[in-house]
This record gives structure tokens, sequence and C-alpha cells, in this order.
């Protein structure tokens, strides 16, 4: 398949983020808003938004994206917020080029960590091993976080030069 | 002293609260600036903002606060996103019972998790004894957040019934 990835945002990837985010599974209509709502601040605040974004594309269609940013008040601290692919195309290393991308784009800006968190359910092991396999480590773990027997997971990757 | 406590936000507290932060010399321009933008927000939007306050005053005047909010996506987990005492009114109990009045108006609203952190930094020796004071542990530790050598520090304390 033939990939392009921006970073540009435009007025259309509101409905992109909409759906991708919805038919992945994985998320709840509350967490679809807020995925939607930080593509609505990057297009009214711009860059000063704090939230960047990767779109990737095959044949003119949004099949994949990711959203990180800056930490506020942290010197080198990226949070990855967002990376969700088209559930009829995983399995490809889509969101690993995704990963690599956001990567080295935190790199170049001077980025020297990253994080990004999750659920302990089941229904995310995937993602858990997803993070793993992209390199990196299980940083900490919140009992009872987004709910009795719902762990946040937090996961943590030191950047090196040219990552 | 007779103190008095109130949930209300005016249009006066932008500048209290910057005085307080800005006062307490724990935190950065950048910080000082954030804390002023939750006043704002929640002058704004009111309760969907997502931020709530309690103000201490004294004879008129506020000489300490906290700031506090549900974590989006979760079932009844909050966030003390500032907590400050006006320097020369320390070590007489007053963060104490703000630390108290927000757990009991969290609890009120069913919260069962209450999150805070700080810096590793020695400047921070005396908050995070604070948080422990407060029965809150130390449940995570981000090595190198804020900064090289700055760690991020997570408190928690689980609510119980009647706190």
């Amino acid at each position: 398949m033939e990939l392009t990835f921006r970073d540009n945002v435009r007025p259309s990837d509101r409905d992109h983020v909409r759906r991708i985010v919805a038919a992945s599974g994985f998320f709840t209509a509350a967490e679809i808003d807020v995925a939607v709502e930080l593509v609505d601040e990057r297009f009214a605040k711009g860059s000063p938004s704090g939230y960047e974004f990767v779109f990737a594309e095959q044949e003119g269609r949004v099949i994949g994206y990711a959203c990180y940013g800056e930490i506020a008040c942290t010197v080198a601290s990226y949070d990855l917020y967002w990376i969700a692919v088209e559930p009829g195309l995983r399995r490809r290393g889509l969101g690993r080029q995704l990963m690599q991308l956001v990567e080295s784009r935190i790199a170049q800006r001077g980025g020297r960590k990253v994080y990004a968190e999750t659920s302990s359910r089941p229904l995310y092991d995937a993602t858990r091993e997803f993070y793993l396999r992209c390199g990196y480590r299980e940083s900490a773990r919140f009992p009872d976080f987004y709910a009795v027997g719902d762990a946040k997971v937090v996961y943590e990757k030191t950047l090196t030069r040219g990552c």
C-alpha cells in the first residue's frame, strides 16, 4: 500500500479522527469527544494549542493518526495523546510507522521523554504490547484510576539522539 | 485567626491566585500563568471547565486556595491541581484545612481517588512531606520528567466514606 504522511491539520480531519477513533472499539463516547476536541483546539489555536498531529493517508483516505504534544512546564517531555489506525488496516506496521514519525518529530524539537498511557483492562492488551514492542517501558501503574479494577498504566521512552 | 472558606470564583481571584502562587517561591513564571489560566477557564465556562476552587479568606483577604477537578474519562478520580498558602501564614494548618475541605467536596461528589503531583527537587521537600502528612502515598515517580534530574512524584489518596 502506498502511504503518505502529513502534519498539517485540515477541517475535515475532525471527521476522520472521529471515524477512526470510534471504529477502533477502544474508546468510550466521552473519549471520542476528547479526541475530536483536540483537533478543534489545534485548528482554532494552531501550534500554541500544544497539540501536534501526524495523519497517515492511503489514496487520499485518512487511515490512521497520532496526536502528541509537549507537556506544559517541562523542559523536554512529551505526551502521546492518541494513536489509532483503522481496524481493517492493522497488523501491517502502520502504528509502528506513525510512532516512529512522532518520535522523530519530538526528537527534532529537542524532546527527550515520551509518555503514553492506557488502561490495564484486557481490551488494551494489544495496545500495551504495542508500546512494549516500540521500546517503551512501563513506568507506573495507578490502581483503580479509570474505575474500580481499571488501572492506568503509564509507558515511557527516552529518546536518544538520531532516534 | 478567623477563617472563612468559599467555593465560588470571582473576577478578583485571578489576582489573588497570581499573588499567592508567585509569592510562594515554588513556581516558575509559566506555572504561575497556568494557575491563573485555570481561574479564567472556570470563570469563562463555569463547572464544565472541570476546575473547582476553594478559597480561604481572613478579614476579606484571600490567603490561600486550592484547585481540583475530576479527571476526564475516569469514573471517580480527581486531580488536586493547586494548593497554596500565603508564605507568611504557613505552619498554621491552613494547607491541611484546605486539603480536608477539598477531600470532603470530592467525597460529596462521589470521588474516590485524589492525585497530586510535585517535583523531586529539594525545594519541594516540604510539599512532599505535606502530602504524606495528609495521608497520601507516593504512587509513582517519573525520573527526568520536568527536566534532567527533576522527577515528577505522584501522590495518591483513596477517600473513604465520610472522609
